[in-house]
């Protein structure tokens, strides 16, 4: 597969957002938390959503100009309004205050309503993490996934991330994978995907990778999944007063705003013991947990997190590898704009 | 089967706890947690606990006469001592502290260290809830799931439990199913549990009820259930200082105390608006669930909380069905104490 070096592919998604009216300040945040995505081998949400962005920016279905507002502020508790802000710019300022008030009261929950879509959520509990701080980050979605015993879809992929200070991170969505992993799929033109990832539209599991992608998406074993996708429902969308379930649109489909609800956490480890402390103690659970006695077939015991660093090593080092369909999209993006594209390699 | 009032297991649970040295309020704390769980039909969390406790107390490895010590209140953050108190009484004076600091902050963390069994999670995310509050509750539990790719325990089945004020209510082990489950098979002598519960001693799935109940229950959905279970981890046994993974004991293994960690958060739902309203949005979410069409095969979609909630309203009606295996250990675990049992209908 052909790749692209982290500085040619930074520079060419913030030129394409900058041409689209994204003021730079907005477009280097946003364009930082796609790319180090795809450093860590999310390629689901990494550039491979910019075109969307570009297509609801041009549509004028998200604001490029509008920064978000705060609600109000009471103790540990903040509320905003991202006013179809670009998500990651919503992100970037929510996160901010949650370390703030984190470091005032010892935690945070910042909840934003009338947001877009932040890209992936383990670089904004990163932010916590970086802080000293554990972060926890949900967001409600698009509604594709039906919830248990359903076959229409009521629920977004709604992630659950943690980040702590450590070699652990969580990232994962509430459904068997993330949507982008079918979209990646379908734009590649691979013709199956595997079993228990979806639905076709009519509620009946599927692997044809067509009818995954006009279906709908399986929740992680059965009715848990759709619990916890509920609870990430609830705390994002119920809380903030925003658009939940189906009143949520899709960066996919136009002609109808976004509208997600987003939610940060943040936990001051220090109001429980020095970092340094906690940082050991999650090292020597991770290191519990990597010394147990392999299960029949496999080699290695590997914890959240560890399959991204590794990928992040070797993609800082050798490029970002960019599947046709992928960069294609991105270089039409390109276009609609008048940026042109770098080579890759 | 035979069935018991509520009020007949009540007396009977509370004088056998009374007779292995516990405290009468303590003894109505946790009879009451107990008979809850099997009034909403979580027989794995109910009265088949109760011998166990009776094993640890009479084995002079649970304290019936500590309390528990704040060792740190900061902001919205507490650092709670358990001190090997019975685990319920520790989970009720935690949800007092949750209750009281959120209402002044806004949000609470309180985290106990040195605990011990505390029954269902969901009995004290209701205590928050009755409040107006969001209760999460979260604990660790004996290392008897293996992390993905592993065979040997290192997780509890480390459960995540959230109420709300309105119809939803999410308890849930991070295993495919709860270890009772497994032990209730057991106990009542059923061959067979399903595929997908339990892996044998080997790291082998099973579905023989011997080989289940003396191997490993299986993370939920695989990777992301070992993601949620060290989550969870995390929150409690990590943050605490207290024991994690194979540190922990367990109730039904003598000569090691439990030391589980167990969490309580708590977010005060009017700091982001009226508690009527935050309840009719979560009404109208589960409306927009209930309204799903169904997925061939089903005829109803249900949410969380709603089997539970049935099964209160039919067994506080008709009595609480009691299998032999159970009753035969209840009344063991009274003659141990000189309760005499009652009779069941």
């Amino acid at each position: 597969m052909p790749t692209i070096s982290v500085q040619n592919l930074t520079q060419f998604c913030e030129a394409i957002l900058q041409g689209a009216g994204v003021p730079r300040h907005k477009a280097e945040v946003t364009t930082a938390c796609l790319v180090a995505s795809n450093l860590r081998g999310v390629d689901s949400h990494g550039i491979q959503l910019l075109p969307y962005y570009v297509d609801q920016l041009l549509a004028n279905e998200m604001d490029a100009q509008a920064d978000g507002a705060v609600i109000s502020e009471s103790g540990s508790c903040l509320h905003f309004d991202g006013q179809n802000a670009l998500g990651q710019w919503v992100a970037e300022t929510c996160c901010e205050h949650a370390v703030r008030i984190a470091r005032e009261n010892g935690m945070a929950l910042v909840v934003a309503k009338e947001s877009n879509h932040f890209g992936a959520a383990a670089w904004w509990a990163q932010k916590m993490r970086a802080a000293g701080q554990i972060g926890i980050v949900m967001c409600n979605a698009s509604p594709i996934v039906p919830p248990w015993q359903g076959r229409e879809g009521r629920l977004g992929t709604n992630p659950i991330c943690m980040s702590v200070p450590g070699p652990w991170l969580l990232d994962m969505a509430t459904t068997t994978v993330a949507a982008g992993k079918i979209f990646k799929a379908f734009l590649n033109g691979q013709p199956e995907v595997p079993a228990g990832w979806a639905f076709d539209s009519a509620g009946v599991p599927t692997t044809d990778t067509q009818s995954a992608y006009k279906g709908m998406l399986m929740p992680l074993g059965g009715y848990k999944g759709s619990g916890l996708a509920m609870m990430v429902e609830i705390l994002c969308a119920v809380l903030s007063g925003g658009a939940m379930s189906t009143e949520v649109g899709a960066i996919r489909f136009r002609g109808k705003k976004v509208r997600v609800s987003q939610m940060f956490l943040a936990i001051d480890v220090a109001r429980f013991m020095p970092v340094d402390e906690f940082t050991a103690r999650v090292e020597h659970l991770v290191a519990l947990m990597k010394s147990t006695a392999t299960a029949p077939g496999y080699g290695e015991v590997m914890v959240a997190g560890d399959p991204e660093w590794r990928t992040e090593a070797e993609r800082r080092k050798n490029g970002i590898p960019i599947a046709d369909g992928n960069w294609e999209q991105l270089v039409k993006a390109g276009e609609r704009v008048q940026v042109a594209a770098p080579a890759l390699q």
